[in-house]
């Protein structure tokens, strides 16, 4: 999903506005818009709303700005602040307590194991939950199991935070019954994630618990995350959310991945994880993902036992239909 | 110098490649292609190039990737990572050595008193000369200056780091002799500022010691600055360094500056201190002060007792010829 | 093992010495005996010898001694360092991989699987093994399994460093066939842990390895680990290891766990855990240990499903026979 | 003030209670008797008291456990934090914005600077004022001073921190007129030096303002600073505190110092600074310097222009009067 550019209508918006002197770090009214914007689709105007350029820095401000050195964050052990953030949590002082999960989501079930078992000083203390959603394999949280762990977190003082990266797809998969304001009302914190889904660079944060984030512009700036230019940030999150650009992008993803999936399916593979948005993986004997490879840019996922594996394919807003079926002719060539 | 966007030209090479996929994580076919223009103007294939999205993320990441955590950095007082950068070296672990400095710039000497003071395991170890060209107060080193740190930084294990945010401004003003192979052979790591000059945003940092900056990308990712979309940093500098047009646009600022200078000192006005570049700091009255910041945007640098204050004003390559003259006319009007 | 306080020959020592003057922090000649006669001892005049007050201290400051900010440890999920040390290693900014194992141990076969799955810079990247001998389970290596992860880690470009805050008691265990010598010659670094065998206070941190631990005492000094007054915890290691006590103290503590654990197995007790040193992890009723906390001071390690756990009995020593007798007689009573 | 051990009180009790056993961990009796005879001295039950090993190790604590990672500490320039710890604020992630200062103590005025020229989040925010008491040049504040300092902090939101490693000699000065009761009540933490005064290790944390030092505990044991043993800290303070030992050790060392600045006075040498305290800064000429350094340790603490220096002397509880009168005769031989 970082294989093209933005969507057309962001680098209009560019050219459209290169000239007009603006405020810089973040006070530009580009930002400001797209602030109020969003604050509109939340329906709550008592959110706190920031910037920044990638998912990574996005995570590893926002859990430094929330935990003492002794506090702890709780992920499933797929979480991508877990594996693929290169140590960021840990580089900051904070210890991932990790829970084995099958489909890439847990329970307050399973957190609440972890708390038991961190009883003193001697100890790191679970302080905040880092949910994604969708997850990093594809699958999502439904409105009731987010509920459940927002009473959990609040029962058990503990912060929710969910990584939005590919919050796009996860709202408008086929089975996803969450609204963006549902995930404001019942998250401390998230992020929606521009970058997989039209947007050149940009991840927008929002706070919704105003007792954590505070001063959160210092927790920007010492990271190297307050953007000169910021402008240009925000007028892309305007561009995105001004009528239903950001959905509409997400949903072609999904219908893609949809057409992928059945395409997959239909030739005889199977898939590691069941997933209903625009992550699927499916599993391949290796000789048949070289010959892919050739043509096709994708990840391995995980290395199975019998010489096959399970590959990660990713669809974006930019996937064209004729590329789906070029792909599936091409397995079905392969079998 | 951040209240436009960028250069068009650089719009214009978003539009152009930005459906053309592209590998992510700088291993795009752009990237490629501006570290190879790059590396031929420094005549130096042996560096080792990055791209990251601001100077401070450039400054913390360049400086914790090179330093154990008991050396130290030594700066001008007025250094940008010592005043500017709400403790970002520090979060990252060192102290920074800083030298009392009329012009903002830093001699063997004034080095050489921290070293000696410097003299066992109950004091930091000082390790990283960081120099900004130029400086955070718009005086430039010159050749024997930059030469002269280079061999006592050599002659006592010390590395030599320039902040190159406003190398542009520097490399193109009128008493400049240095050039930027001389900026690439005589320190052992720089970077090159994009945001300030022309680009919508970008700095790219140029290892020219290859001891230092081993994992390079490890640290990039770890600080979020490891961008998905690089194609789109890589392009801007290629459109910046394909041609010419980084000096022209810095030469613009800087001649914009000239005008600017000699308006304000033909209004009768003194200046804090003497630039050469695309920064200057005018001394006005505090009145005259809150009357031109009701149309013009700048930043208070230092307050003097007299009821006055030094102010800075930066010109870009964006800033028209007639804006200057308008400002010297309000000026002159409120004498 | 913290209940009493320490040898009384180093409570003679303390009296002997208190008011002869001598320098400080390290500097003193009793540490400097007390290393001489550590460097015989190892037969190695190489190695590179520091105090420390505590094993999370040793820990922690060894560690990041070594590691670049994007290097991981790798241990058994059971070490302290992952468990029991408030997550001490993070805040100095690394991540752990441990891996989950029975025993307490890990092989080199574990170790690859970490080390095959991180890739690239998206991750973080192992460097050093972390061992514990005895493991905080009670368990010993074998010196073939010691040399095998010495030549694996070696291969691999890894580390390996050995806690030993239990080293006595593992040197001194019936199945032990490892000798401090074979500790010095197949680890790169590794600790001698006096505070759980006769010493009031105080490890002795031995760097075997010399291309790390450059300019070790300023991350002692850094970390508040440099000890003012270090002749007193010098002249303890002089008094453990002049003649033999530390060993025979060992010896002693092992012998009283031999003792309980016949005695408890006689009982009819299981056990969680086969130790062969002087921690020893025995199940019973979680009624019986309630009524044993009333009298005697031990740890509940892992709660069972049946109404049972295992706990954690240790001896040290200071460990008086009739002390198990009396424990062992209290738990027949109670069956 | 480090050449000795500690005070033969102090050794007999090691010896009265090493068989009796205890909790571990700063649950022990001994601690807890320290604790309740200190809390009566400073007449206040709700302060939270905690022990370390060391002055550096106390700082470094204290201070990472009450700021922010954005928030900065204001010292004097002569700081022991500024100086002498190898950078262990800045490890901790923190910048040090630190005063110019004559005498080693710093005021409201100098602090207000400070505070007017951080303005946004483009620097540190300062949060906590760090004084030393006496201060590192020998110096003390009364009664008003700190008062003063008191009440600017309250008005500023800024911490007051006194680092205590030398308290016993300031609350002994001639000139003094403050209490341990008074520093309770006008700081939010400081802490008793042992270390200095007769202990043989230990330094005892007092925090006053409970709306700080929450989870303390958790700190010091990720920090290493939670000792196995501490009974063996806290029978030392139970000794010093118990009776009058701490004051009257430090008056000792008071009345040495008098002895020693009359003598050298009378012997007509100047002092680089004026002290009431037991440590002093006399001037002398190099080379009789390098002829007192073979028969006395002390340290040169400034090399003045002119072919002298000023070295440090410092008295302790232990120095004897014999000693005082041979130093003197020997300085009046070479003069």
């Amino acid at each position: 999903d970082y294989s093209e550019g933005c969507h057309p209508n962001i680098l209009k918006a560019f050219k459209k506005i290169n000239f007009i002197q603006t405020e810089s770090y973040g006070d530009d009214i580009y930002s400001k818009e797209a602030i109020a914007i969003l604050k509109k689709r939340l329906n709550n105007s008592n959110v706190d709303i920031h910037f920044v350029s990638g998912g990574t820095q996005a995570n590893l401000i926002v859990i430094s700005s929330i935990l003492k050195s002794y506090e702890s964050v709780v992920s499933a052990k797929t979480a991508h602040i877990n594996v693929h953030e290169a140590g960021a949590i840990e580089a900051g002082g904070h210890k991932i307590n990790f829970i084995d999960s099958e489909n890439g989501k847990i329970t307050p079930k399973q957190i609440e194991k972890v708390l038991e078992w961190h009883t003193d000083e001697h100890m790191v203390k679970p302080r905040l939950v880092f949910i994604s959603n969708s997850t990093e394999i594809g699958t999502i949280y439904n409105k009731k199991e987010l509920i459940d762990l927002s009473d959990f977190c609040k029962a058990n003082s503990l912060y929710l935070y969910l990584d939005g990266a590919r919050i796009g797809s996860a709202l408008t998969a086929k089975k996803n019954d969450l609204t963006l304001r549902d995930i404001s009302r019942f998250t401390d914190i998230f992020y929606i994630g521009g970058t997989k889904n039209g947007a050149l660079v940009g991840e927008m944060i929002v706070i919704n618990n105003r007792r954590i984030g505070k001063n959160f512009r210092f927790y920007l700036k010492q990271r190297g995350a307050l953007l000169a230019k910021s402008s240009f940030i925000g007028i892309q999150f305007k561009e995105l959310f001004k009528d239903n650009l950001f959905f509409e992008l997400a949903t072609h993803a999904n219908i893609m991945a949809d057409k992928l999936r059945n395409g997959i399916t239909d030739a005889g593979f199977s898939f590691l994880t069941e997933s209903f948005t625009n992550q699927i993986f499916p599993i391949f004997s290796n000789k048949m993902i070289k010959e892919l490879e050739k043509k096709y840019s994708f990840y391995i996922w995980k290395k199975m036992d019998n010489g096959h594996s399970a590959v990660r394919l990713v669809t974006s807003w930019a996937t064209k239909s004729e590329k789906i079926e070029e792909f599936i002719r091409d397995i079905k060539k392969r079998l």
